[in-house]
């Protein structure tokens, strides 16, 4: 059993990115008997898709677990849906702010995430993590990279199970805001790198 | 040198209290040369003031600091001013609900904080632990708990420094919520017990 | 030209509905040429979809704007997208909660909304009504009418336009909750009748 | 019977300031047999002072009913203390950044409003206008102003009655923050202006 993680680097005026260190933490651990490969996608339209699409075809993962950053929320939020549009309120990291654009033209207008989203947020509450279910990975670059793999299991075969968890900052990244009058929440880095082990479990669980 | 750090016992439904682990988990440590006492006390008009009092006269410590639980905040708040006034919105743990009384009448309307606030936020950051100043620490038994340790500062000589922490929840208090729509903010356990350790290092600093 | 303009009755303990009212006050009205046709739906699955399918197949609108009330809102979201997915966290107003299941078995994950929903935008930032584009209009009764309305204009061919505005509490609704430590937005109940009103004039030049 | 009402010019980068618009649209009315004078103050430190004691000492009004706004909160507020400390996060109009002062050295820590809060939100609230007394009026401007309101009161025995009221945005200042992906509360115009009204009353019933 292969998995895929990816995470990406920092954007938006964030020095850091706490998937980053996901990914990298994760590269090569082992699960029970699956290989993790840990990877740092680009927040470019086009370069993370090339970049997605080239990691697929080289591992060929039978799960992928895409993680993201998403300023403002306060707990794990697991993905339902990918939606083929992009509507980036702020340019990527290349300076590009594209809007109202299909991902993928004359593809589905939304593919379902095939985790199990239900029972990995059961098993993160057990465990005492805070998580919900999303009904929007957004319009920028984590829906775009959730839809592309959710796009390339429907058309190539693989991953067989596909879908995106947003982590919400991590404390560091409070910091600078406190002094512009925001306190926006945070969850402590070990419990976001446990929740993704978490959810690479019951995935795997899933799959036997 | 002798600190004295109190916490609460839960209220307001929940099964928990941070701010309990915190006072048991210093009480006995020592910081430098400095000997801390940890206490718990009831959520209860009255009887709080009864054993806060009491645990003073007896321990007699320099530094009293206090910390509460603050459902919906998101990081680690100091408070700056403590009101002689309570207004609870809820009934106390004995099914008391007071409104509009002063704590202790005739006596002035609100006392500051006496611990270094702005230098224990600034430490705070320094360690990577979102905190802030906060000017309201509400008029329900943390409010309470904190002008009359000021006031027994004011009127008996000790503590020399009093003042009170605000912390969020901890993740485990959030899982219930999560099924209510409700997905407050939290933070892990260790991050606000090292919170309350750093308070006492820069109070006993100043102190020095 | 005709435009059907459907609100819901009141739900979640509530005690009205805003939408209702304004379902209620543009039933009858012209704009422009155009006739409005105003009908409340009932927040209960199964009798939402009958009630709404006959009321299409009896006016057979060119446009269909449906209305709902978003608790915690503070402005008026218009939606991008409804999902063939119903997952409620409260029961319907007959008791009945469902959860994981498709709305249309075996129908497109997904409809975007054929409303011009930035144009809305637009129009509604220049009449000073704050206004965002939603991506996710929830998985209970709101999405669930929004995209049995788009999947009749997929299969049955109209109503040429339908897609789906979300608007906050109005400023009663939030006076019961005060006493609970709740203050959620509001917008003023003029305000979000006007916003309707302005949505089907948008709505109508796009289609003339 | 002689009322004051003052509101602010506008500041921290917004074009409009509500309160301004409150002040002006309420000098010169009558309200019962009390004649209303409206003014409009700096977010200055030191100028606010002037021209407030001036106004007071030209005016000598009965009531005075100092109003602002306080970006992000959903309802009308009413202020219960006002705190003898300047702790500004942003500078004032004049680009002064304050830190750490008290108003007026050794004058007390605070003084509590002397309007009657609860009567007036109850009031609010049958009007079905969303009030809640707020325990913070902040350390900006806001504060400034009722504390040197109240302790004019309290060493020169008029007004009689002083206070403060904070209301939020109003929606046409939500427009040019949605693009930046916030969508702060906002109360409409009128419901603000009613509100101040609302005070007034209550305050004249509770002074005759």
């Amino acid at each position: 059993m292969k998995v895929l993680v990816t995470g990406f680097e920092p954007f938006g005026g964030e020095k850091i990115n706490p998937t980053e260190r996901i990914a990298k933490d994760l590269d090569g651990i082992k699960i029970g008997d699956a290989q993790v490969f840990g990877r740092v996608l680009p927040v470019v339209f086009g370069k993370a898709k090339e970049v997605l699409e080239k990691t697929l075809e080289e591992i060929k993962p039978d799960i992928a677990i895409h993680v993201g950053l998403a300023p403002g929320r306060s707990a794990i939020s697991i993905e339902r849906i990918a939606v083929n549009a992009i509507d980036a309120r702020i340019p990527d990291n290349e300076g590009k702010k594209i809007e109202d654009e299909p991902i993928v033209p004359g593809a589905p207008t939304a593919y379902f995430s095939t985790l199990p989203i239900k029972k990995i947020m059961k098993k993160l509450h057990e465990r005492g993590i805070p998580a919900y279910i999303s009904n929007s990975a957004g319009l920028y670059l984590c829906n775009y990279v959730m839809y592309l793999s959710l796009h390339h299991s429907a058309t190539k075969g693989y991953p067989k199970m596909s879908g995106f968890i947003h982590v919400p900052y991590i404390p560091e990244q409070i910091i600078d805001k406190i002094g512009k009058g925001q306190v926006p929440p945070s969850m402590c880095y070990e419990m976001e790198l446990e929740a993704v082990k978490v959810a690479i479990e019951v995935a795997l669980e899933e799959l036997l």
